[in-house]
């Protein structure tokens, strides 16, 4: 008996919606709609690094698609199937339910269904690979290079509980049961807006979520776009969490913060009332925090117009 | 600077081909040809377990590819772009060099660029894993499940050196350095036929890669098309190398050896002059080794006639 199709049957195998070939061929096979291209996007997470050993494997099993599914929402890509692979130290049953039962309600919850994957045993830690593929029109699709000066600048959901849940748990703060209840969900439940994001496509210029960060993310925009940005700081939109912390602290997991699993996206004036349209009907928070400029480089003023240095890089996946 | 995006920049962001996004933005970008189907495969390779600590990163970068396309040559799949990501203890140039140049090569070589993925620390050893993606119109794909009663049984290439050479350098078999140098290149430089792959679309019925051995791996077309096979065992093409061997560790090594990124295909008998000709155009050696019958399970009959008992299972991923 191979263990590996008996891991994949078990936990693995709901049969593929109509028209898609799933698990158990050599191949996936899934149709793109006309007129659309193939959206692509891969994520590795490794134990002690991406998740802690002790993490919910619930939670797990839900953050490794949302990551993914935050990139489909970034490009303005609906949501057409996904990948899984595991490789585990030892099969344990009760971690495998846990992280197959979540990962596929995450999956239902967004139309894109595992039709695939490996399962292998590791030497060491657990590491995990999805991809996710999704479909968008070619010309519609969110690119970091399409930032146009005057666009504003937008943010959906708030920022910086997913950093001060992560410090309180490598314990960086000061211990605090409450901060911690009240912030972990944003670092370990993330939903990434992928409705909103589709919504956005034809409608935004530019778009990224994130993930490493406000100030390293919107960067990567900027320099793809050849241009720059001037954020307003109490234009930003902080985790209602947050209220009452130390003001360094808050500033720091607001602009350095990773983990935030939504979207910065440009957009011309002139789709304001559109996009805040769009938002409620997603139900989602949407906030315009500045504008794109001509001169290079992001400028992040504080209410006296001065300028936050932006010394604090982002999350440092070799560091 | 963050050393993940210097990494990819460094080893791994070649432009994209025309008409393609790649590497930089949050998803990789697309065509699929009109009344194509995606088709797509991920595995993972995981140091200690699927190669050695001290494997050629050269031939590791190669294989990680190879082992793929051998899934898109099994569903008939003509190779599109293909994702990489990799979990790396430590940040070694040369073997970085080693590694890409060679992934490229294959990457190049089978008309399957490289397009996205992630890099990350690791905290134990490397992991690898790869996706790729192919297209094939679905109604020609060839699916485990579409082996019919009277279909021949084919092979391309031959059998059973890469597992010799796995059993060298695992010290399971004596000292034998020419044996090793004869099927070392099997077991580390697969070179799956993708292009016959795509040929046979539309003209094969069922096919797999043998990648967990023949008698295990045929199985799952058997089980699949709810039927039996027959296959010779004298008909069977044994690797060149293995000339001279002891006949159980051959007759082992053939039947149950894997790591064989040849396909296992199967189709009706009057497409043999097709076939024969596919695959001299091919410059590929293919091998008719038996036929599909009506009763289940797989009987592989000696020269005499008498049935070779199959209790040798394939690797197994859990093992």
């Amino acid at each position: 008996m191979n263990i590996e199709f008996d891991l994949i049957a078990r936990y693995f195998s709901r049969p593929a919606p109509c028209g898609f070939l799933g698990v158990g061929d050599d191949c996936a096979l899934f149709p793109v709609a006309a007129g659309h291209h193939l959206a692509t996007s891969t994520d590795l997470l490794v134990e002690g690094r991406h998740f802690f050993s002790d993490v919910d494997p619930a939670a797990l099993g839900h953050k490794a698609l949302a990551v993914n599914l935050s990139d489909l929402a970034a490009m303005g890509a609906q949501p057409v199937a996904c990948l899984l692979s595991l490789s585990l130290p030892a099969v344990d049953h009760d971690w495998l339910t846990a992280f197959s039962q979540s990962f596929y309600a995450l999956a239902d919850q967004a139309g894109c269904p595992l039709i695939g994957g490996d399962t292998t045993r590791s030497t060491a830690g657990i590491v995990i690979s999805v991809t996710v593929m999704g479909q968008v029109r070619p010309d519609q699709a969110l690119r970091r290079a399409a930032a146009q000066v005057g666009d504003d600048v937008w943010i959906t959901g708030d920022l910086g509980a997913a950093n001060i849940a992560l410090r309180l748990l490598q314990n960086e703060l000061p211990y605090n049961p409450d901060l911690l209840e009240a912030t972990r969900r944003a670092l370990e439940w993330p939903l990434p807006p992928w409705q909103f994001g589709q919504a956005l496509a034809g409608v935004a210029h530019a778009a990224l979520d994130i993930s490493d960060g406000l100030a390293q993310d919107i960067g990567h925009i900027l320099k793809a776009s050849g241009c720059g940005a001037e954020l307003e700081y109490l234009a930003l939109p902080v985790a209602p969490a947050l209220q009452g912390l130390d003001s360094q602290l808050v500033q720091a997991a607001v602009l350095a913060g990773g983990d935030v699993y939504q979207l910065c996206f440009t957009a011309a004036a002139g789709e304001r009332a559109r996009i805040l349209a769009l938002a409620a009907a997603s139900s989602l928070q949407v906030t315009r925090v500045g504008r794109v400029v001509a001169e290079p480089g992001l400028r992040v003023r504080a209410a006296d117009g001065t300028v936050i240095p932006l010394d604090k890089a982002g999350f440092d996946h070799f560091s």
